[in-house]
């Protein structure tokens, strides 16, 4: 069954029944013109992110579940990238009326599974045909502190939260394999000579991120963002906004065992993973301590400029690479 | 210059720049990970559309300012729908490389004049490449009283705050121009024994259509929606979620004389417009009262069915028709 074989008010009535237990705070969920949300005494968080088949992803090894999945992680990420705390998500999703309606059902389970893990309620949105899979999430959240970009000052030490160039390797393992797996129903994908033990890790963390809760660390940061086109470019970003530099240290730049691994397999230096590659969401933030607890010290901030200090401790400057629409600037 | 000689993130500068004059309540606007609000007493109203070329548009037809306009002005009125006051705007940007510059400028002369008529600003937004211009909007206001589709009871009385039909019967009309016209700059269009007087309000209508705010309407209505689909099947939708039925009065339709004589040279029924057409934007509510202000009583609500009193008196069953995305339904 298609989609164009059942119709856009059949799907809408669909996702309402589905997501139609409110919770509170909740006046009033999908199905009127708009949406009514109790009013909260904190500042409210606004966020928004499309994702455009064969831009953002690609079906040839992406699943529908991943694809609602990740919709879902990558707005989350900007709110918790603030401090803050996610609650109430809009989605807009345009498909071609050839998508079967198994995939439709698919992908609005990954948008569930991530919903339920962040705890975040369905509350609107909008469905119509494209010609291609088109998909654009708001998500509306609280924030006790807000965390702006641009708090950061020179003496700060420079953290991340976890690994980097997962994401960006698994894509590229995927890009050999050209198909999708569906790994959350535990299916494996083979590729001679390197075990699935490396492989998993690497796509599970580009095909199904989870957004990283900034709770722990919101006390001790000055300046926060979540690294969703490589930690250069985004650290170059929290750079301009706070009117400062940066020397990012090669050497604590944290790289999970399976990169080093599938990087000498895929003859790629690791750190062009993880330095460059993006969509990590990890958070990247800044904070006058020496050391802050589960997370990775990977440079300083200083004056002016964007520096690398490699292992030998060399330093030169470096210019932020990353992933851009609409072609590659230096 | 095509947007891909420019990139993504010139292009979000040129919209930062552009937008960042930010007003009382916005703590952090454009250009962080999420925006942030000072927190109102008040409900909060979300909603969000999406518009796609070839389906909501036809740019053989349409200028990218009519589509900017147009995409404000159809997320602000589900906030006046629910009886509210928008105020922030999150936009969603996807078009080929090969669109060019001007054309992205006036789209977004488009969404800034809509934006300065409702008194919206712009907090956040996403660029991306795609194979053909996509929007998404979502809207963000206040509801002192929230206004649901679902108050309507029997003996209310029907209404709309304007005449119908006009936004289709000019859509019919671009559609034997085939060309865009610049309305918005004083440009007109020619057909053959039709005065630009007649083509004038039709068109426009259609390509720059304005939100009713619900002000005055808002103590008398007992259940309030916008018209997007066209009076049936809205009013359809309205009765389905009151658990009510209505009695439409055919001669009750407010049709504008433009619309009688523009049907006229079409060989169509100005009443198809009216009550099927769609994309009216006007209001339609619900109220006990016999009469309310600058409104038209188009019917009564019943206890149940969906029926048509014509001209002579004659009730007859009646089926919601309208556009529908991915088919038609009956």
């Amino acid at each position: 069954m298609k989609l164009a074989g059942i119709g856009e008010l059949p799907l809408l009535e669909k996702l309402r029944d589905r997501f139609s237990r409110n919770k509170a705070g909740i006046l009033l969920g999908i199905g009127d013109d708009a949406a009514a949300i109790r009013p909260s005494a904190l500042p409210l968080l606004l966020t928004t992110d499309m994702m455009v088949g064969g831009v953002h992803f690609d079906l040839s090894y992406t699943t529908p579940y991943q694809v609602g999945f990740k919709l879902v992680t990558v707005n989350v990420s900007d709110i918790y990238a603030m401090g803050g705390t996610p609650q109430y998500l809009l989605l807009d999703f345009g498909a071609p009326g050839t998508m079967e309606m198994k995939s439709f059902t698919r992908l609005f389970d990954g948008v569930e599974d991530a919903m339920r893990l962040y705890g975040v309620s369905l509350v609107g949105g909008d469905i119509s045909s494209a010609g291609e899979l088109v998909l654009s999430a708001t998500v509306v959240g609280r924030g006790e502190k807000v965390l702006r970009r641009s708090g950061a000052r020179a003496g700060d030490r420079i953290y991340v939260t976890g690994h980097l160039g997962d994401s960006a390797c698994g894509h590229a393992l995927l890009k050999k394999m050209k198909r999708p797996i569906e790994i959350e129903r535990g299916k494996k994908m083979l590729l001679p000579r390197l075990p699935w033990s490396v492989i998993r890790p690497l796509v599970a963390r580009h095909l199904l991120p989870t957004a990283v809760r900034p709770g722990r660390y919101v006390a001790a940061a000055s300046a926060m963002m979540d690294i969703s086109d490589g930690l250069l470019i985004d650290l170059s970003r929290l750079c301009r906004e706070s009117g400062v530099g940066a020397v990012v240290y090669e050497e604590g730049i944290p790289v999970s065992d399976e990169l080093r691994a599938a990087s000498a397999y895929l003859r790629r230096d690791p750190l062009e993973f993880a330095a460059a590659g993006g969509e990590d969401y990890e958070l990247l933030f800044t904070s006058p301590r020496r050391g802050v607890a589960g997370a990775f010290c990977v440079g300083e901030i200083t004056e002016r400029g964007l520096m690398m200090k490699d292992r030998q401790g060399r330093v030169r400057k470096i210019s932020a690479r990353g992933y851009r629409h609409f072609g590659i600037q230096g």
